[in-house]
């Protein structure tokens, strides 16, 4: 069921860029919350070698529609050159928090 | 690919409190299994300004079909009036462990 | 909106085990990054009661395609019989992260 929401899952250095991403994102009503989750330990291809390295997660929650201008936003903001930005979609759940998702991310 | 399962996505203000859904939704078969991460820090809109708390996260596997049902009983055991439980639909895996989903929320 | 990649959600009773897969997995194109989270502590149904025990998450990013392979390169070596491998489509995100998912999971 395509409720109109999604999940924003990106990755960060360190927890105060992830916190920064966090209150810019949800103060400009682009998210109307963010999860920081970690440490995180990542192990990736970069510069042509296997790389393993401390980060952080965030999962911020939005709708649909402002994927596209979040993800911008979470680029211009990101201090990596290519930050991971995935989106995946919501198909249901407490329709009440569906609702509060809605009214926060809502323009004013 | 609709695979006929999902995961539930909550937040909880405490570990007890996490542990506590986790051990009803599993214990009554309306999950298989539940995951409990954190601390999380989560920063979000409540009563007109971004709020910045600590809390769980908890990652719950289910049936999609019991989706509706794990919600209303996660709302009723949750101290939020409004908690945050989201489904994301599961599109593929490991078949036996899907197969051990299923068998797990069987209703007896 | 399909964008061919998937998130895969594993978890794996150690930091060590989740290590392993995870270069194992990334250091054979199969993933382009893994993201391990934790200490979770899971609860699930096994022998026919409810256990409560620690464990580790690890997130994979890869191509959509890869799944089955991924998913049966992480059976053959997870000390689990039954090892939790879900997937999550990836519906959106950083073009230019989507991108480098592609390229780092390419058979060359």
């Amino acid at each position: 069921m395509d409720t109109g929401f999604s999940l924003l899952y990106v990755t960060a250095p360190s927890r105060d860029v992830a916190m920064t991403l966090a209150h810019a994102l949800v103060g400009e009503r682009l998210a109307a919350c963010a999860n920081l989750l970690g440490p995180i330990q990542s192990v990736y291809w970069w510069d042509g070698k296997v790389n393993d390295e401390p980060e952080v997660a965030l999962i911020l929650k939005t709708r649909t529609e402002l994927v596209p201008e979040a993800t911008e936003r979470l680029r211009a903001l990101h201090p990596y050159s290519c930050p991971c930005v995935v989106a995946i979609a919501i198909d249901g759940g407490n329709p009440a928090f569906l609702g509060w998702l809605a009214a926060e991310t809502a323009r004013i």
